[in-house]
């Protein structure tokens, strides 16, 4: 199974593994998910839409990052005004700006952005809201306790669902609150509580997790234990981070569509993700 | 309307003047699509799947490009076994592996990719199947009367669509006739023959081309004259290029998702394209 071009040596393993740790993968075997890199699937039940939304920060050369770096470059290589054609070069660490993170970006054997099937890039959205207790605390986290909110007046989490995080941190992209930075170089942005990825592992079935802070954990986790990202991204199951314009969805109800460009061996990528409504 | 991170000087004309130039823009006047960047895009009608196709070649050092140079690299800057950690930086010309064309790439001042409104971005395919002649002679065209068999069989090119060429070169990314240089440097691979873009500019309603090659263009009009890519992306609409799997979709019926990632100035992307049945 391991195509042309792949760069890390387990890949083979990583996809039969990966798809046996994400079993919850669903009306799909491992053996037919695992054939379909390059093919169909089936939804559980036919979807329909008349509203599309885009959740999808801009990427620019500066765009925030944690520690300040630049992750992001853009060079205009070809120039209209004396080749008659435009054409850049970006130089880009996969998570930059709106993205995803792929198993293997945590763990050593999980699967690559390539490998995650497309059955996962179509999926529910459950949106749970803590952008007032996060206004007044930046290093909250989103707890079991607001997965139980959400689901008393939703119901249960839909089957392969991704639940996502709106700490309202999505409107702070031109503010150093974004990256919440402060004089110690900690970072204090919202983020999930590690019982809550537990509690979704071993008694939901949900397919990935979503924040539009710049860290599926908090920022003062995401300095070296990052406990959320090893837990969830370790037990095969994806992330999207720097989530955008999450006031526009309701809270139950939105199918997400994540683009992410199928890259071999990638742990990530930035990616294109719309709201079906 | 300029936003920070812009590098190319002329942002508002080219989305006010993209958007005018592509003014079939469904159900959406100029300033409203203009607003859109983040934001919501109705359809004209709902749209309802039950089964997902990935349409897109993985990427990986090597995809093959016309010139044989090398326009994606990826840099493992922080890896597990040492790290704990899988991190990647690449390094990518914005037009490698399955890709949009955004119009500025053509033009003095048409919308880059980050402009490009949303609802563009889901639209019907019309693939139509030149690969027996294709087989033949790698030099042939998309003409007009392959456009009127397809209407003749599927009825009128519906509104706002997507006109695929499936020349069946999407099945020889391994192939040195994928790019198809010959020992003068030229390319011999299909693509869309000008009369059919200047036909379907005046009396259709199309939003985007597509090849299942490296270029809009026949290989042999992309050594400088690229008359298919100046009419196209000149007249304010987009490409897509190097598209897989079109045997796994109809030539009528499917819904075309572009999963473009959203960068600022941005002449195209890598993209994920995905058909919805
Ligand atoms: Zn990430
Ligand atoms: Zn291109």
């Amino acid at each position: 199974m391991c195509p042309p071009g792949c760069f890390h040596s387990i890949c083979e393993n990583a996809t039969r593994r990966g798809l046996l740790k994400a079993g919850f993968t669903l009306g799909l075997g491992a053996a037919a998910a695992a054939a379909l890199p390059v093919g169909k699937a089936a939804l559980a039940a036919p979807t329909s839409f008349s509203e599309t939304v885009d959740l999808s920060h801009a990427l620019f050369e500066g765009f925030p990052t944690f520690s300040g770096e630049k992750w992001f470059t853009v060079e205009n290589i070809v120039n209209f005004a004396k080749d008659k054609v435009n054409l850049n070069r970006w130089t880009l660490v996969e998570h930059s700006g709106t993205h995803m993170d792929a198993p293997i970006h945590f763990s050593a054997d999980g699967m690559s952005a390539d490998m995650i099937p497309i059955s996962d890039l179509i999926v529910p959205a459950a949106v749970i809201n803590i952008s007032a207790r996060a206004a007044e605390n930046a290093d909250t986290a989103l707890t079991p306790d607001d997965i139980k909110a959400w689901e008393a007046r939703n119901g249960r989490l839909p089957d392969g669902c991704c639940v996502i995080m709106n700490s309202g941190w999505h409107k702070l992209v031109g503010d150093a609150k974004f990256a919440g930075r402060d004089a110690e170089g900690k970072n204090h942005t919202p983020g999930f509580h590690i019982e809550t990825v537990q509690m979704l592992i071993a008694e939901r079935n949900v397919k990935g997790i979503g924040v539009d802070t710049l860290s599926l954990d908090t920022g003062l986790n995401s300095g070296g234990a990052f406990p959320v990202h090893y837990e969830w991204l370790g037990s095969g199951r994806w992330g999207v981070e720097a989530v955008a314009n999450l006031d526009a969805i309701p809270e139950s109800g939105a199918q997400l569509f994540l683009g992410i460009p199928k890259v071999k061996g990638a742990t990530g990528g930035p990616t294109r993700v719309i709201a079906l409504l």
